[in-house]
């Protein structure tokens, strides 16, 4: 098993409906993860959002996108919190005759589940909602029509990230397809700061427990071992440096932010179990595709004795951000 | 039964997935409907869009949305084809430099299938493709932001249509809340020539046959007689006449054509068959949701051979034209 691969992203949606492992009730430690840089974003917002600029034009529609938005209800809230602060500083600069009405994008793969993103929207909402399926390697919006875009955990799955960001030719980055007008870019993705190996940060060793799980079970003659080594997880954690030489060599975009945060210690009593879940919400899609569903349970029941036992471990090794924030505006 | 409720609207979504009784494989009748129109589109679009305000502003999107979209494929189909001639419309007016890139506003009730909706959007399009759930009596859209509306076999299905056009202060049409920037809105509605009673046209003879069965199975104990009673099924069937004077009424919309036509005409080989399983495509939802699922195939059973019984008379009807075609311009 390793953390990176060669084929061409595929869609690994989330557990839909609102079950006991769905994504939707197993999801809150990625909201956690968003308080943490939630201020971070009000910051963004205060200081390099341009309302004077976007409220000059006779464009009287502000749009925003999560890219890899998956089922709610994070999205809902960050969308909501980034329109709440976009409003204030219209106000505070009085501009409030000129507020804008908020059109918000909810992107994610076409196999994700819109039905229940859209049956879960909040009622009450100060925005227009629309969905976007599709891929972000592929064209998504028309030019120049994003003022804010968001993403969360989801740029991380796109396999071959550093490869292809590495090459100006390639889509990744939508270079030379999609164009954010003067637009601000908040990328949240998991992230281990400089100088530290993949194998001794958390999400690492989270990823190496549920590869050991697997050759158990490989051992035990439960899956074949020929299907443990030709399975891949498409997620490639980052450094703020690699990030950095990646995000100038494409060219696009002014680096506002790049810092290492840490999202652990805010996930109030987040239990080994609901660490499992939360796991198994995320990628119980890519695995049943590999293996087969019947070897979901016994394996995140391995995988919850697995890392109990090395708990403390774990626990210490939060200390280390595990997340990479930035905010890219387009040049 | 009757053919008018007043009961708030709710959702009535045409059957889902791509399954032997699913509106997918079970909207050829529509599409043919849609077909005779399409010839009067193009004409519409020739002669009344006005592509040269388009070009001048700074606006490089046209947005199109299809307010009732349910989950294809007449929608993509539809949407292609104005955007076709619209294309053709830039070019052939030199604007060729000036062509807009087209994002289409799939629209339809938060419980329309959204996931089979994306799934089967045609991978070669020349428009990006969004969904847009919600009711077309609430908020959808951002003012001015869209240039052309289609709505095909949808609005019938707005209880109380008539009378809250009737009402200025009504949502309907969203009069004062959405605004279509110089738009045009190309609606099709199931429609009766002025003076012709409803019953006696074949629309209205389908719902009768339908209201008959039920009644037979009532009397068989196979039903709840006072369930029948209670059973409203929320279409309008409108005159040219009675719409002319609700638009007229409303006062947003100059009416660019108002005519009924006749679709019966060119579904070739529309066996009773295939007009039982159409209809049960549209109706089962709203059928079960009365009644529960266990009717269904009884009652689809007998509808078709209480219509075969009249396919003569029926047949004979569809010389009166049942479809209501008009085009309205944003005042």
């Amino acid at each position: 098993m390793s953390n990176n691969t060669d084929t061409v992203p595929e869609s690994y949606p989330m557990n839909s409906g609102d079950g006991t492992n769905s994504y939707t009730k197993n999801s809150y430690f990625q909201r956690a993860a968003t308080n943490v840089v939630k201020a971070k974003i009000d910051d963004v917002i205060a200081e390099k959002l341009d309302v004077k600029k976007n409220s000059s034009t006779s464009e009287s529609t502000f749009r925003l996108a999560d890219l890899g938005c998956s089922v709610g209800p994070n999205t809902f809230l960050t969308m909501q919190n980034i329109i709440d602060v976009v409003q204030q500083k219209y106000q505070s600069q009085g501009l409030a005759s000129h507020m804008p009405e908020f059109q918000v994008f909810f992107n994610d793969h076409v196999s994700n589940d819109f039905n229940t993103l859209f049956a879960s929207l909040p009622p009450r909402r100060s925005f227009f909602a629309t969905g976007v399926p599709g891929s972000f390697h592929d064209w998504l919006f028309p030019e120049s029509s994003l003022h804010f875009v968001y993403s969360s955990y989801a740029l991380q799955w796109l396999s071959k990230l550093p490869e292809e960001l590495l090459n100006k030719n390639s889509a990744a980055w939508n270079k030379g397809r999609v164009h954010y007008a003067s637009g601000l870019m908040v990328l949240i993705i998991p992230g281990i700061p400089n100088g530290i190996h993949r194998s001794s940060a958390p999400t690492g060793m989270i990823f190496d427990f549920l590869g050991l799980c697997l050759i158990d079970m490989a051992k035990e003659g439960l899956i074949i071992e020929a299907q443990v080594n030709t399975f891949n997880l498409p997620v490639y954690v980052a450094s703020p440096k690699e990030m950095t030489q990646l995000v100038e060599t494409n060219g696009c975009f002014n680096i506002e932010r790049m810092e290492i945060t840490q999202p652990g210690a805010r996930v109030d009593g987040l239990s080994g179990q609901a660490l499992t879940k939360h796991l198994r919400a995320g990628l119980e899609g890519i695995i049943s595709k590999h293996f087969g569903t019947k070897i979901i349970d016994e394996l995140f029941d391995r995988f919850s004795k697995k890392q109990q036992e090395s708990f403390n471990l774990l626990e210490s090794k939060y200390n280390v951000g595990t997340q990479l924030f930035m905010v890219l505006k387009r040049i």
